[in-house]
């Protein structure tokens, strides 16, 4: 039931974060109420989409005036879980996990990174960030420890299942996957898959087909 | 006619990197031929959507023996022009930006980072993984210098539609947009959106979800 709900709500979860990002930006430049219409403007969608999305967080706009910036924004917070800290911890401190570890926007959003962990000795015991680096091996110790609710790894393909199962084994329900590994994991786990080769994939197609139509138009 | 082509094969094109990685990793093991049948068991998809996906490259499989490893893998590098080198910059080196121009994973596959823009002062005239940084305010002078084909745009938002804007101007034609906002772009201009905040909300809902699970099964 819930798998099946976290399904057919995922596009309109997805685009929440946009709404969030307009909403704030009208709000900044005065706004007092925004309506899905501007919402629905500035980011070229259809305004029953923008209303519909936004009806799951339990807001319902007011005619001809839309919704109050403050609530609309608190709603959406609210509904997606970013008005309260999520302990989380990163598996694979390379570049990619790094970073992650400096991105102010989730920090504001409620991603609390508590540590790291890597393979490379000259890491260890440091902090990234602000975040202490354990070793990789120490993930069956440190997690009891520490309790994270997710995990993000962000290791070498090669690594990612093993070092999924002892996340895994560790009590970890939330999965952030950054490898292009299909992990597998328990029904009770759940996964989300950011697959940056599947971007590039599209990115190199498109490029291809525009070099094409360049050619063709020269 | 190319843009109807690219939206209906993507999810297609999405997959392939996932079936390069398999196939890779079933050759160094030994295996000559790969079966669509193989691929889709270690990715949990159906053989038959593995041998359509396949089959926009160009490449046949033989009956009972699948796929010819070696050559499967040449026809999926040629048709994500993976097997070519692509020209690219990075348009704000913060944390996510420095990653991807260290990032080995695109540089395997064609994706050669070539300049990087920045308006830190510090970094500026610096090299990150080896690449030059520029400032920001520059792009209208470098891009025309060095001719990159993609530009990966890393920089915080409320900067994101300007710098788009610059690169649009100087005859860039595919943009991988890591940023959270809608870029408005021409017709002819192609953009990828990558947005982590897209992923991190649905990361948020699953893990609020788990708890939920947790303390109702407790």
């Amino acid at each position: 039931m819930a798998t099946k709900q976290k399904v057919s709500f995922a596009p309109s979860i997805r685009r929440l974060p946009q709404y969030l990002h307009v909403i704030r930006q009208a709000q900044s430049n005065g706004g007092e109420y925004v309506s899905g219409t501007l919402i629905a403007n500035e980011l070229n969608l259809e305004p029953i989409q923008v209303r519909k999305d936004l009806a799951i967080t339990g807001i319902i706009g007011k005619p001809k005036r839309g919704y109050p910036a403050n609530e609309l924004i608190k709603a959406i917070e609210h509904f997606l879980g970013w008005d309260i800290s999520h302990k989380a911890i990163v598996v694979g401190a390379g570049n990619l996990g790094s970073a992650l570890m400096g991105y102010q926007e989730f920090k504001n959003n409620g991603l609390d990174i508590i540590a790291g962990f890597d393979a490379d000795p000259s890491k260890i015991g440091s902090r990234i960030h602000g975040v202490p680096i354990h070793a990789i091996d120490k993930l069956d110790q440190v997690i009891p420890e520490i309790q994270p609710e997710i995990a993000i790894l962000t290791v070498p393909s090669p690594f990612a299942q093993s070092n999924c199962d002892s996340i895994v084994r560790n009590g970890i329900k939330s999965i952030w996957n950054f490898t292009n590994i299909k992990l597998k994991v328990p029904d009770s786990v759940s996964v989300q898959r950011e697959d940056l080769s599947s971007g590039y994939a599209m990115l190199s197609v498109m490029t291809q087909m525009a070099t094409k139509n360049k050619a063709e138009n020269s």
